[in-house]
């Protein structure tokens, strides 16, 4: 059978992260490939206690269906988390989502016809490139330098491209490229939002998790005008197997993502959502994101070590100070997609960075997650790597 | 601040009946507005129980990413559920999505572009409605009888009308009307589907609660050339709070649909997944369900009897085999939403039957569920609810 498929289809296509993730499975592989937090951190005893605890005092409402906008309490611990970031968000300008990728669907949908521009970092997340996409949009991608857009090209974009309807920006510890945004660039942000009428879409998953230096204000916290649209995830500092995520804007805004997720599969799981809101209220999530600092900026340390003693000089690559990912540069004429089989070849796995590009051809990259590795692995696939990039270098 | 929003947006509104919820939370109210299962009926200590052995056994893998198909314990026993309704499928034929709304909003997405056909049933349920309208489509509804669909209506449309690309219906205990398909017809669907090549999506949340009569075959079951797609959901056999349902289809279907979930939010909650695969596994859902069925059988009959003793004659009323709701018929010159007002002056709570009809212009009717109220409430109310149509009817 040949069936006839929405012409939004054409566009979308497997998640080349996802699918390798597949693969990456095999016990033996060594994987910098994926963005999976180190799941020997997850707090599972505590989990164990909540999940009784909400169970028992109030099963009966856990296990029902609850309002679209998300379970009132975890709204609140949530604009609580955000003022971390300086953002001074109501409960009621926060939508509970399955995690901040529903965000990044919803925001398409909420915002693009087919045709409408989008701007966006040059590089930037593969997982929002391929939501996106569906939507039709084009993408003028702006170069993404060491400490955020350069902001020259986007007012230039935004004074001649028609119908953007949002910049999207990771402004903290970037996926792909680890790279932060200076609070000046935030503040350039948001006037040339401003000025240019343009909403910003704000995705953060790893903000919290800064190993040194000093702690930045969201861009959400310099908004004026309420045009910057915050998601949020607890994938990054709790875990991602509940799937709660959040978008943070004002009233308005967040009245039409709500309708979305009304129509789009009413709520986010209401147990769920209690069990996270006990989590935060009634334990120590801060105690607890320090660790998962403590054990990231020390793989971090182990991998750029690696690359300083062993990488080629002509490689080079971001120094994060926080968040999960570095991004190694090639000389031009590799092509990391055949360096990806190579590597495989020997049991290590990290994503080429073309898929993060919203428009094609920049080949010459990869980025390398080293949060899910423990540390003699990270060492050892990283010495396995250096090798390889020695090999195609000659 | 005025906003540039999507196109799509214009048509999407509040659920009428999630914004009644609202209302009707006050505890004084007497619902028959929402569409919820008996939360007293929930097995709170299984579920205390499972939540406990899945994180002390697989806390680490519970709590992280998984699989965008879905957990495969889980959809092994998703397959062997389906085997109650005959339907014959493989685990790689099902995708794991948050609730059957999911399932319905994909379905859009997948085949609709604007201006394309939607065919459904007269009246439809106001979930789908709302999620299909986001996409831009024509709707043509097709007079639900007794026994289903009228089926020369049906083969008309298809024959005359272009672009329809798929037949959505609710085959057993439909939401709103509690009527039934017989076998007859579900065959000539799948004729008629496989005659003009569109595809059918059969909705299936209630097959399994049938209190009385024969337990039917799927129309997925009478499927011969892959073209039904089967959404399933949690939340009437189990509870709705995991917010977990499912797609079944042919493998080149429902890797389109893998590849949406994928843009959209990833994956369902890979903790949600491994609990209820435990329950399935390991406990007893048939006794559950037997247990369901019983409760919401005595809450039928207590209702049906009210309306036989107290309606008027005029007004007539469906008898639900199964499922949850029953379905008001009144006179033409009634409008029901301005006997909502009247009734909800008096504590009682219905969706008007307005709601359910893909194109307006039928104010007439009404939706009653009986399966969220004590069998006292249920009387109690009923009575009122008659008080409020003699008074109308005068």
């Amino acid at each position: 059978m040949a069936f006839k498929y929405a012409r939004r289809m054409e566009r979308i296509k497997a998640s080349e992260i996802r699918e390798l993730l597949k693969l990456t499975a095999k016990p033996e592989i060594i994987s910098f490939a994926g963005g999976l937090p180190a799941s020997e951190l997850f707090p599972v005893n505590e989990m164990i206690e909540i999940s009784k605890k909400v169970l028992e005092e109030n099963g009966a409402q856990a296990m029902q269906y609850g309002q679209t906008e998300g379970f009132l309490p975890l709204r609140e611990e949530i604009t609580k988390r955000m003022k971390r970031g300086k953002a001074d968000v109501l409960p009621e300008e926060i939508l509970v989502t399955n995690g901040s990728q529903q965000g990044l669907d919803f925001s398409a949908r909420l915002f693009i016809n087919p045709g409408d521009t989008i701007v966006l970092e040059k590089p930037s997340y593969l997982g929002a490139i391929s939501a996106f996409k569906a939507y039709e949009p084009n993408f003028v991608d702006i170069e993404l330098e060491a400490d955020g857009m350069n902001m020259e090209e986007l007012e230039e974009t935004l004074k001649t491209v028609e119908n953007v309807k949002f910049i999207y920006v990771i402004p903290d510890f970037q996926n792909p490229t680890g790279k932060t945004w200076s609070v000046e660039k935030r503040k350039k942000l948001i006037e040339l939002g401003n000025k240019y009428d343009v909403v910003i879409i704000e995705d953060n998953p790893y903000g919290e998790l800064r190993f040194e230096g000093e702690f930045l204000p969201s861009i959400k916290h310099f908004d004026t005008e309420g045009r910057v649209v915050y998601l949020g995830t607890f994938s990054k500092i709790l875990c991602p197997g509940y799937r709660l995520g959040w978008v943070a804007a004002s009233p308005e805004i967040v009245n039409k993502y709500t309708l979305i997720k009304q129509g789009a599969d009413l709520q986010a799981s209401t147990i769920s959502q209690m069990e996270v809101a006990m989590f935060l209220k009634d334990y120590d999530i801060e105690a607890h994101i320090e660790k998962i600092k403590e054990v990231y900026k020390r793989r971090r340390d182990l991998m750029i070590k690696v690359m300083r003693e062993e990488f080629p000089e002509e490689v080079t690559y971001t120094y994060p100070e926080g968040g999960l990912f570095t991004w190694v540069t090639l000389p031009e004429r590799i092509n990391s997609r055949d360096l990806a089989v190579k590597a495989l070849e020997k049991n290590v796995a990290f994503v080429p960075g073309g898929s993060f590009y919203a428009n094609p051809g920049h080949e010459n990259s990869m980025r390398l997650n080293y949060s899910a590795m423990q540390d003699d692995k990270i060492v050892e696939g990283m010495k396995r790597l250096a090798v390889v990039i020695k090999e195609a270098l000659k």
